[in-house]
């Protein structure tokens, strides 16, 4: 494809701030009855009758969490909306609501904002939400990207960390480990690209692993899924730094130990095959890879028989005593304690 | 006094990310019923019965919209929070709630982050809110602030800006322009302290009008105040921007016009005698000053009795309309149309 020698590149500063936001947030429309307000005066007004609030926010920032050389921003987009979601999914909640706050460097044109809203809003409408509010501003360096979820649910519904009991089951929805090796695929091509800038990247073997990187997905799905089965969760957390750490925040806030059996971790044969492309343990990123965004839960020993035979969730282990520690059961049967290692995002 | 040579300098990273955070929030006590679990989870679980829920959030950067060579840390948090609660109280509702996050640079030390939580748990203190989550990550360049404040007020309480009548009158709590002020007072100094470091700069003539910049209040009383008095606004914004914009935002929202009196404006003795050392005028800045965080808002003509003698509020105009324009009348008895010269966060 010929490339485009001259993109159109508007100055955001053309618009000003009520006007930029006036722009981006044009096509998103209200679809819950629990907006009474959106964007548009000092704050948003929300009415969940009965049901509880739930909250969640996160913030990333530009070389820290998300490079743009291969992040294209719509994806970005799509993904910042996705981390915060999945938040909320691990409450067992429904979520409903989303304010967006952008700062942007002034390298950044008005047609790379359109692209960044609009993956955005492609992520409001595929899981359902309403863009209740916002700011942008400018950054000295770089792109920041602020959201907040906010979420529904009975009382009885929500699930914490800290009720997993002896003997619960350890079940984790999909697969484990892809998107970490999707960034190591990423990185590798950046690192091509910048050495040979003509080289055109065969990217066919790992498009799976690039999907879950570039686009993951939150399993807003799952609460509605585990309704059907009658399986409420003792303990629920998502999987954003790796099944390690969040299995280690269960067991600390539930004051339990796990054993974790390496044979039962769930993970895609492409994952394998480039594991061993790259010289890697595919156990060691399974466990502490990271932007996973499934979600890790425990139930009830005698649940087992209602989730066993469902695509959707893999039982990893079992809750044990807290003295007994929190266990990696190795395929050669040896028992090793876990550490956490997963992505710290004060050391990236 | 003799400077500590060599002041405690412990990196961020020793702690990790939830390290960071639980240190940060150690003395952080949950003091809402409506709040039923806050830091600690994928997210917050909030419980406002039959209130509804207020939300509003906002991104503070370094560079943009502080200055940490005259803003101290403590009050940097302090404001940080400030300037979200006032959005809230803008909606007439009662802030319950925040979450913050935080990115930073390896320039800042532990020590740096506990005076910044510090300013942020003080103002959670003064204004009884919980703080029920949030974000520490890292930062490629300087300190980043993102805040969502979360409120509640029965439906009957809420003022939107939209609904200002024909007629109403317009009023403006506490008095404006000497943030502003204050502002070019430190931005002096800073440039005076450049040229020479060893000057000692005598700031009592300024000490309210600095105040004013670095540690703003919210109007959170104003709710209660116009309870008692019986007065319910017919629309209401807080000042951030400066009056102009705010004026202009409810004029548009309502789809009135309307007619301020510059006599009216109310303003300190200390902000005209600083206007005039500047040799700025003081109406400009008034006007267009920004982060008053004063409420500008509009009430029924026959309610003028009930606030006439309230030294909190001041009557500064009325609404008129919509062909009649957005006027300023000048002392002079000329009508001037009302631009928005407000503070723009994109052409910072």
């Amino acid at each position: 494809m010929l490339e485009d020698k001259n993109p159109q590149r508007t100055p955001v500063s053309q618009l000003g701030e009520f006007g930029l936001i006036d722009h981006l947030t044009k096509g998103f429309d209200i679809k819950h009855s629990s907006t009474l307000k959106g964007i548009g005066d000092d704050a948003a007004v929300l009415d969940f009758k009965n049901k509880k609030t739930v909250v969640s926010t996160d913030l990333l920032i530009e070389g820290v969490h998300f490079d743009l050389s291969y992040m294209p921003l719509k994806h970005l987009g799509y993904k910042a909306v996705v981390v915060n979601l999945s938040d909320i999914a691990a409450m067992n909640a429904k979520p409903t609501q989303i304010t967006v706050s952008i700062a942007v460097s002034n390298r950044f044109p008005l047609e790379a904002m359109e692209e960044l809203f609009g993956g955005i809003a492609l992520a409001a409408k595929v899981y359902n939400i309403d863009v209740i509010g916002g700011d942008t501003t400018s950054s000295q360096k770089g792109l920041i990207i602020s959201i907040t979820a906010i979420g529904e649910a009975n009382e009885d519904e929500i699930v914490y960390r800290n009720n997993a009991k002896e003997n619960d089951l350890l079940v984790v929805s999909g697969d484990l480990g892809s998107a970490y090796m999707g960034l190591q695929v990423l990185e590798r091509e950046k690192q091509v690209f910048q050495v040979n800038p003509n080289n055109q990247p065969d990217l066919d073997a790992y498009t799976y692993l690039i999907e879950r990187q570039l686009k993951p997905e939150a399993r807003t799905d799952i609460k509605e899924l585990l309704e059907k089965l009658e399986v409420k969760p003792t303990a629920m957390i998502d999987i954003s730094d790796g099944l390690s750490s969040e299995l280690l925040h269960i067991c600390k806030q539930s004051n339990v130990g796990c054993n974790l059996f390496e044979e039962k971790i769930p993970v895609d044969p492409q994952f394998i095959d480039v594991c061993e492309e790259f010289n890697i343990d595919s156990t060691t990123i399974a466990l502490n890879g990271g932007e996973d965004y499934e979600l890790l839960f425990t139930i009830p020993l005698e649940d087992f028989d209602k989730i066993k035979a469902n695509p959707n969730f893999t039982v990893i282990g079992h809750i044990t005593q807290a003295s007994e520690g929190v266990n990696l059961i190795t395929r050669a049967n040896t028992k090793i304690p876990l550490k956490a290692r997963g992505w710290d995002a004060l050391d990236a």
